[in-house]
């Protein structure tokens, strides 16, 4: 036991009470000079407007995808007692790791994993499938990756009785079978994906025989029999301006907790695949940069193999591979950009949330990639000493947390870190099972892959 | 929402502060009038003395076995900041599930699942592992069954950097092969039981070709190698009064929690496989009922396909199949009772802590047995609901307490009911899979089965 811990006047855990919840979802866009620039129209090239949106996403999602000025909302209710059943989530201090790797740093980690979905997911698929509730419909569709968005849509569609069609990145479906039965329980039916039941499906199977998928794929052929059934809309688990703003209850509570005992964060950092976890950390801290209220380092961890913001162009492109979807300007590797299937679990999207790609592009954060075997490292690291077993995706920013624990040591500086702990990684067993085997390997595209995928970019002024 | 929601005093998870956090064991055998009776020397049929145990347990493990007058044990200070890293469980007032079940009764239970062993077997690891540490061993050896009680040691072993062997259940090792990953990512060797290891692996084999195995086969096995290999003991995750005294920081716990609101609960409901997590959950009302100062229904819930307590003799009987283990007093299917292989999960041990069989034998609580299919109709009504997805012992526990919420309905009492919830199902997919597949059997022994473990027990005057 160090003398930090011996001493310890911050808890292991920071549990805030439930009348300490937020009740409203914090909109940096508000806060925002340079707003994230709209969605436009495929067709068209012109900005959607909320009547082409809401043929697909449920009419109070268009208000809040497209409202880029009201900076709170209140969370409804029956939304926020959902939350109470498994929120707040604790923000954890790290004394063990510290201990581990003899720091001067004060880690911490807000903890996402403590309940069914296994992650942050369902903070906005309960968000999400209120609105579709309120607005009467029969059920909605989604696309899943490493299946933790669809665990969580599930259960939050089971709460509220809505039918729920998943399709899920075929090899994810196929890595997590025991993720398909959790959803099975909560009563969702669950599609690999591409999948022979869509007509976007068929072509990109035509066009690509026996490959894995992608998210990309998935959001299509989800988007397609949303729009082709009556009573459906689709949802999406990341990406889009409303999810970031559902994921801001965990900045919040960060933020509250922090506030709480004294405590001024150096550094805030969280794994970044679409970016709704790191939008919704760090959206309350980014908006006191952007107000210029304080000063943190805000740092997106990516994986090497899907490298949107450290490799990609700012640029207009689909958010999905069948093109159909509408075209938001972001961070991206070009939307027909397929990952390695070695890479495991999540993390694997195309591009980047407009928000974050907007922060990132003015200089508010910065971004680094990580490669998949030293992260799997990392979590094993982590999980011997804290307890807690990591998902894959969560891992990318214990790997960069730890990397700056040991930059302390050898400078003597006693930053304060804080990092999204997003989920566990109960489901990834395979992938795990394959580090522990030594059978794990590093994937890096190289520069034609990469400017094959930038070469099919839309063309917009 | 109902109005006991809306006007809610009491939250939906009340979390203890760290410095409410039990500082000492509770130990129920020096409440007891009449003691469990004494561990035997199978050879000689006396009383066990500790130096006739510590070739098998770690020396300060044995003086807690034995220790039937110490009220109070201190816990060692590294073993409560072990604690501080998942501790305390919540314990969650189930509004959702009191409104979907329209009952006036008041549902609390107390999760132990949100630990990665995922569930409450950790407490009794990190305890053990503490000891074995501190005596200077090298590592120790086990047994495990649906592989809670595997993990959880292997964090705690992984903790203390002490080295670890689980033999695990062959039946589980085969549903649950990802449990075996977490288990070797903590750094712990896993072998399927019955085995070719050892020499009571290889004489069951040779007896019951094929076999699934049983606790008690891998029990066998994990003595034999531990009392056969320099600086090894053996440890044990449930049935020892031992471990039910580590247990009891679960009940201490929940008593704390209810008594801050004022909460008196009428009915203790948990499911009861060894009986650790009932005994540890009881442990602290069960004392008061023996010191006369309240009243509780206390009710412990076994599996119709191995139901020691509603069926079993209370006799002496060896712990283990291959009877190479002492003899305790207990509720027992004799020591060569196999569950069925149809049988999810565990629960699947042949006899029950000796503790809670003289608590039962003396009329302080009672006992119920569920068939396997209704607890998984159970766990997914509770799932659906209360968002948490139950181990299958846990939801043992949850189906009586959804019935007796069902009578308060009938009879309108509003009863507070207090059941424990073990923990997750993650790793039990391949049992909810059989389940949504409609193809999930019980199994309930016949007499002729029954009686031919009885005629296997041991006589002992």
């Amino acid at each position: 036991m160090t003398e930090k811990m011996k001493n310890k006047e911050i808890p292991y855990k920071i549990y805030l009470s439930e009348d300490e919840l937020p009740a409203q979802y914090y909109n940096v866009r508000a806060d925002m000079k340079t707003k994230p620039a709209p969605l436009l129209n495929p067709e068209t090239l012109r900005p959607l407007k909320a009547e082409e949106l809401e043929p697909i996403f449920c009419r109070e999602l268009v208000r809040q995808e497209l409202d880029n000025d009201t900076k709170f909302i209140d969370i409804p209710q029956k939304i926020q007692d959902f939350y109470r059943m498994y929120r707040p989530s604790p923000l954890v201090r790290a004394y063990c790791l510290e201990e581990k790797l003899e720091t001067p740093a004060k880690i911490y980690y807000k903890f996402e994993g403590n309940n069914t979905s296994g992650s942050h997911k369902l903070n906005s698929a309960i968000a999400q499938a209120y609105y579709a509730k309120k607005q009467g419909l029969k059920g909605v569709t989604t696309e899943t990756g490493a299946g933790q968005w669809g665990t969580a849509l599930s259960m939050a569609c089971a709460y509220f009785g809505l039918d729920l069609k998943v399709f899920m990145v075929r090899v994810s479906y196929e890595q997590k079978p025991f993720r398909r039965e959790v959803m099975r329980t909560y009563g969702a039916s669950v599609t690999p994906s591409p999948s022979e039941e869509t007509a976007v499906g068929r072509k990109i199977l035509a066009e690509h025989p026996g490959t894995g998928g992608s998210l990309g794929c998935a959001i299509s052929e989800a988007v397609e029999v949303a729009t082709q059934s009556e009573g459906y809309r689709y949802v999406l688990g990341s990406v889009l301006n409303q999810v970031l703003l559902h994921q801001t209850v965990i900045g919040l509570e960060t933020k509250t907790a922090l506030d709480k005992y004294g405590i001024k964060p150096d550094m805030i950092i969280g794994c970044a695949g679409g970016g709704s976890n790191l939008g919704g950390l760090i959206s309350p801290f980014a908006g006191e940069k952007l107000r210029g209220e304080a000063d943190y380092d805000i740092v997106a961890v990516e994986p090497e193999s899907c490298p949107s913001f450290t490799r990609g162009r700012f640029a207009y492109d689909f958010c999905d591979t069948g093109m159909i979807c509408p075209l938001a300007k972001m961070y991206t590797l070009g939307s027909g950009f397929i990952p390695s299937p070695d890479h495991a679990g999540g993390l694997r999207f195309h591009g980047m949330s407009t928000i974050l790609s907007q922060l990132y592009h003015d200089g508010l954060m910065r971004a680094v990639s990580v490669g998949q075997t030293e992260v799997f490292a990392a979590a094993e690291e982590f999980a011997r000493v804290e307890g807690i077993l990591p998902a894959p995706e969560s891992a990318h920013a214990i790997k960069v947390a730890i990397d700056e624990a040991k930059k302390c040591k050898e400078t003597g500086e006693e930053k304060t870190i804080v990092f999204g702990l997003t989920g566990t990684g109960y489901f990834d067993m395979t992938a795990y099972q394959k580090f522990n085997d030594g059978a794990m390997t590093d994937h890096v595209p190289t520069d034609d892959e990469l400017l094959a995928g930038f070469s099919k970019l839309p063309v917009v002024e």
